[in-house]
């Protein structure tokens, strides 16, 4: 029984071995792949999108574009961690060649995630590892889908210090908006924050052990992290990045991999320092009903685990 | 050299050991004592302050009470942790009786803050434990004192989570404009906060070690200790209850207690889910001015150390 | 020499004269209309527009369908002034039957717009008289269209008081961030609010004469005001109800119609209680730079005269 | 039977004349009068409001200072309207001296609102003509003292455009925290703001009559309201300027000169362009509750008459 998934993205570094791992993870199946501004502007996460899935062999999952921005306020990239076009260290190859080329599809984001939903035989988990705009459009614009939607489970936010700001995570603080309408839409969330994904560290050991499966992906998953880690350690001290999105797709791969709860989750959309918190009630200390569910723990090894069987199945 | 000090208060129960570390700690020189709305209301916490100095035979600091409430919104209070009173626990004998009376001072808190320090030969350190409500109505109304005043030394706030709600420490969330305007007062001002505070733990071992000093404080200080850390289990499942309120005194009393660093300090006063959120940019995400001193670090066997040294000093 | 424009509205009853001016004064041409949802939801606001131009026998101007909602919040819709089909009173002919069929284009509003704007041999103005969202919307994702916008003339917001709260109009409280985000892109920009709009009556004479042009479109309309004054009277107690959407349009069909000021506005988006009101600094108290035109004045017999004038060319 | 009233003022040019309606109109019994930073800086209010006493033979009427700035805010002041002294124009004795010494008592404002309320037989009216924060002090700390208030009359605030900021009054606008809490003490209010202040014009023909009275306290006034109309005529250009705080004390002077409606007020505490707007939901559109008394309406002759009846009536 596999879990059918539509990874929604913006490549970005650990973005690729999202995909990778929805890809390759033989407990999911990738039914599409769509992509929204936000690491770097939206041309660059669609071209990235398509590099990351012809490197790893994946010509058959189709990948369309969505929002250029968030909702309601200008676009910030992070192109101080993932470089100008998003994919900093390998020389990128031309998706649309090579033996497995990748197009653009010619339906946007919204069209494409909502003719996947209504073609499959059962409901589909949304997974998000960027700013959770294209997800609000299409709850806002096709709100008779929700059913069709298994669940959505998104990287970002955190439980307690951000990264954009003191209290915000990047892709929360992006299009805090979107986020808010998405947690009160009534499909069940999954938040997996910087609690848990700054445990999924890129050591000298998990490289060795990526490296060491001697496949293209593997080879070009290497430049990325070798880049990926020297950025983190200049602008956050961290030599061992945190890898944050794959551990997004891996609650879905391997749900015992990780601790979830479900609590009260809000979304500051006001305040002039905290603007894209994610206020976290684990203690309860609001006595507001629970309205999500987040990633508390994480079973590291088991996480590396399934990032590593992923990438070694695909070519 | 003995640093003099005024403390500034709401006892509660840590209150309590923060005047005792103040009064009977050899580094330090206690001047004054004055009381604040916040973790019970007015009328207890000025009582509260006194019975403290009177069961350690602290006779001769005057205690004067202050504003009942913060500067622009409702006094909210924490008797689920404190008790109705304030110091649940023992038997509060009536501090204006006794060996060692305590009365309280004819004047208002700022007044006698302000005469301290015109009476004092050097500037001196304000330590504040509850909402800082006083030292910001001192700042507005007597600007022309601040060069009196040492620093000022706050046990409030976080540089992560919060425990009146997901972000805000209860002291900031209380009344986050007067910290706000403590911060931005040009005063030295450093923040003694949650991420410190909750290594403070008040374990079986710190509990038998103030216990054995078998003098009347030790005595009263473990009735204390004991329906504090009932109430903490009950309300955050910490059986060992951080006993928040002394840190800020150790830092002066033992510098190298503490690790503290420089860097930006923002108060949320707007935020709908994260008034009171303190926003320190430890990682220098903003790139604004270092505007305090943040506690980052402690020793905790050194802090205990300091505690006990005060306790069996006194009476 | 006539003014190329888009009318891009949520009828509304008002919404139709501001149809019938644009497309029946000598002084407009008519390119494209787009509608969104306001007054009420899109499927009603695109019906609308289509039966509008229908029955005064405009058949050759394209309608295409926008934005469900506003950017970044719920919709509101005022069905108690408009009914529930948001064109209360008259009874409403198939648009895509009869002489002159309007059938809904297969584009969506920002594409429409765009195209034509590139198909123009000169820029051409927008006069929307609903939430801006498909404005924004279209400078969002289309920002290399913006020196092909010759103008975009908005009714709605107020230099005092509003009507859906007590300082903030209807179309700017349903959308303020898409009115932020317009008023800031830099485009010519001008506010037709409350304060200009409440002077141009729907009074009995008026209503005679329009009737008296014994056209089709007339007698339609007739019926239109006949509802509309009716729930103007009671929802506000004005009996003449103002006909806002109409005097955006004659901006551009009669400019010596109005009083225009050059000055600065500034749209709320945080108030709890004025959230989505138009500060208007008319008085230069802020001393900003000016970023907008704002009516601050109407000939009102000029008006009625260009709205009878258009009626009377149509159908 | 008069009415027993405490002004709580800070002059400023209109407030001297608010002094003189309520301390020479045969309606009123002037009790006290205490004073508040706003128009100038706490010194200078409370000396003019001594001057303007002193001028007027009013040597048996308390005179206490209060706040010094708003509770929560830094204070604004508003020089380019009253001069650097708040009292523009004429020269002015020292209060201290001459026939009619008035000295500044040894309380604070809230201590001698608090004796008067206590002393009196009857509740007594305060009117409030600066920032309201003396009175929102008062309610804070002496809640028990709130039924002693017969009302509070405040001029501040707008139905319409401010004159701070577009939506803000001045008052209004400098402690908007003191306003909220006072409008929610549940103590009966009465705004009186610009939309009838600003009928209360000083035109030519006024300044004659007031100045053919021919008394000291006349000539004094006349030389206040020569500046006062210059410095409004170059900030607002009007060179006619409203004399905003008399007309509060009308309202109890001579009730039938106003008309006055009970509605909804909410203070908006949050907004970006709007802080210190008053929301005051004149039709209903909002169904709250109604909470305040709100003058919409006055008969400027009878204002006039008022104010000439008190002045011709003091020295």
């Amino acid at each position: 029984m596999t879990v059918p998934v539509i990874v929604d993205c913006d490549p970005g570094h650990d973005d690729v071995f999202a995909l990778w791992l929805a890809a390759g993870h033989p407990a999911l199946e990738l039914l599409a792949v769509t992509t929204v501004g936000g690491n770097v502007p939206l041309e660059y996460t669609s071209r990235n999108a398509r590099v990351a899935l012809s490197v790893a062999g994946v010509a058959d999952v189709p990948v369309a574009a969505g929002a250029r921005g968030p909702l309601a306020r200008e676009l910030s990239t992070a192109e101080w961690i993932h470089g100008e076009n998003g994919l900093g260290g390998p020389e990128l190859p031309d998706p649309d060649r090579g033996a497995s080329p990748v197009r653009l599809d010619d339906r946007g984001a919204t069209d494409l995630i909502a003719d996947t939903l209504q073609a499959a035989s059962e409901p589909v988990a949304i997974i998000a590892t960027g700013p959770i705009t294209n997800v609000a459009v299409l709850l806002r614009d096709r709100p008779e889908l929700a059913p069709r939607i298994r669940e959505v489970v998104w990287m970002g936010g955190s439980t307690d210090r951000g990264n954009a700001t003191p209290y915000a995570e990047f892709n929360a603080w992006v299009d805090p908006e979107a986020l808010d309408q998405v947690v009160r839409s009534g499909v069940r969330f999954t938040m997996v924050g910087l609690n848990v994904t700054h445990r999924a560290l890129v050591t000298p050991d998990v490289r060795a052990r990526l490296a060491a499966l001697g496949t293209r992906t593997a080879a070009f998953g290497d430049e990325l992290l070798e880049f990926f880690c020297r950025t983190n350690d200049e602008v956050f001290g961290m030599p061992d990045g945190p890898l944050h999105d794959p551990v997004a797709v891996a609650v879905l791969a391997d749900p015992d991999s990780v601790e979830v709860v479900r609590t009260r989750l809000d979304v500051e959309l006001l305040g002039a320092e905290t603007v894209g918190a994610t206020s976290v009630d684990l203690g309860d200390m609001l006595g507001r009903e629970p309205n999500a569910h987040v990633v508390v723990g994480i079973d590291v090894e088991r996480f590396w685990d399934a990032v590593a069987t992923a990438v070694e199945r695909l070519a």
